[in-house]
C-alpha cells in the first residue's frame, strides 16, 4: 500500500457527529475523497468498537480504502484491519509488529524528534505527529499547546516514513503542515461535526492539493 | 489445567492496595495459596498493564499459578498469559477463542443462566458469576444488587464448566457461594485492600476448605 498518498485521514469519534451514526460520517467522508480511516471511538466497549469495526470493514473495502483500528491489536484482527494506531500510552510498536506481522500496517503519534525516531526505529509505517495546533478533541486546552509546523519540519526531516499531522488542523491551516513536509492531515472534528462531512473532505482535500502543485 | 482446584481467584486493582504495588499484593496472595490470578486494572494504559503484567507473568510463573488478562488478547498475547477473561461488553468468547486457540483458558461473566449458558456454548472455560453479593469494586452500588447465591446455583446446575463466585464475596460469605455449587470465588478487595492480603488469603481459602469437607 502506498501511504504517500494518504494526505486525508479521518479519525472516528461519534460523540461529536451531532447524532449521525459513525457508519454515516465514513461513508460521507468516502464520498468526498478521504484516503484512510482510523476507528477510535475510545469511550466506547470493546463489544461496541468490534461491531462498528466490522461495519467500517464493510464501507471501507468497499471503496478500497484503509481502515486502521486505535490502540487495540485484537480488535484490529478480529475486524481484519489493515493495521493498527498506537499512542506513547499504548502497546509498543515492536508488541504490535510482532503480533500483527509484516504486512500490516502500524502508525504511531509523536509530539518529538525523539519519540519520531523511536517509533520508526520500532518498525512504524507512518507517524502521527501533533498536536501541530492543539486541539479540542483529545481534552487539551486551547490551541495554544499545539507543537507547530516547525516541529513537524523538524520530524518530517528525522524519520523516512510519512508524517500526517494531526491536532486543532482545518482546511484553513492544513495548507501550512503540508508546507512543513507532511503527507497528510488527519482529523477529528473539521470532517465530523461538519454539517456536510462530504464537502468538508473535498475543501480540506483541496486545500493540500493546492500545496502540492506549488511545491 | 485443572480449572477444578480454582478455589481462590484474585483480581487485581492497586487503586484499592493502599500504597502497596500489585506485585506485592500477588505475591503475598501467592504466599497465602492463592489459585489463580487475573490482571485487571481497567484504569490504567494498555502500556502500564503490558509492563506489570510481564511482571506478572514472571512471578506467577515462578510459583505455577496460571495468570489470566482482563478483556484484552493482545495483551495476554504479549505477556504469555494462560488465557483472557471477558466481560459481557468485550469481545465475544467466539473471537477471543479464535485469537487465542484451544489451549488458551477463557473466562467470561455472567449474570444470568441465559449468560452463562450462550458463554459456554461460544467455548468459555469457566465464568465468573456474579455479582453474588454486589461490590463496591465495580461502581455497583451497595450490596442489594447482588444476584445471590439461588442464582448462582440455578446456573452451575445449568452448565458444565467451574463457576467463580464474584462480588461482595468475603472469607465470612464464601462458605454459601461454595455450598451453592460454586467451584471458587473471585475477590478483589477482600485481598487487596487486607492489612494481610497472605493471612486473608489463607482465611479465604480456609473458609472454603472447610465446605469442601462437609459436602
Amino acid at each position: 500500500m502506498n501511504l504517500n498518498g494518504w494526505q486525508t485521514y479521518l479519525v472516528t469519534q461519534e460523540s461529536i457527529s451531532a447524532g449521525r451514526s459513525t457508519q454515516a460520517i465514513v461513508e460521507a467522508a468516502i464520498a468526498g475523497g478521504i484516503d484512510v480511516v482510523q476507528l477510535r471511538e475510545k469511550d466506547t466497549s470493546a463489544q461496541q468498537r468490534y461491531e462498528l469495526g466490522r461495519e467500517l470493514r464493510s464501507i471501507t473495502a468497499a471503496h478500497d480504502i484503509p481502515l486502521i483500528v486505535n490502540d487495540r491489536v485484537d480488535i484490529a484482527l478480529a475486524i481484519d484491519a489493515d493495521g493498527v494506531h498506537v499512542g506513547q500510552s499504548d502497546l509498543p510498536v515492536s508488541v504490535v509488529r510482532e503480533q500483527l506481522g509484516t504486512d500490516a500496517l502500524i502508525g504511531c503519534s509523536a509530539a518529538t524528534v525523539d519519540e519520531a525516531t523511536a517509533a520508526v526505529d520500532a518498525g512504524a509505517d507512518y507517524l502521527g505527529v501533533g498536536a501541530v495546533y492543539g486541539t479540542t478533541s483529545k481534552k487539551v486546552a486551547g490551541t495554544k499547546n499545539g507543537i507547530g509546523t516547525d516541529r513537524v519540519a523538524k520530524i518530517v526531516d528525522a524519520v523516512d516514513v510519512p508524517v500526517i499531522g494531526i491536532g486543532g488542523i482545518t482546511a484553513d491551516n492544513a495548507a501550512a503542515v503540508i508546507e512543513a513536509g507532511a503527507t497528510g492531515v488527519a482529523v477529528i472534528s473539521e470532517i465530523t461535526a461538519a454539517d456536510d462531512p462530504t464537502t468538508a473532505t473535498q475543501t480540506l482535500a483541496a486545500s493540500i492539493t493546492e500545496v502540492d502543485h506549488h511545491v
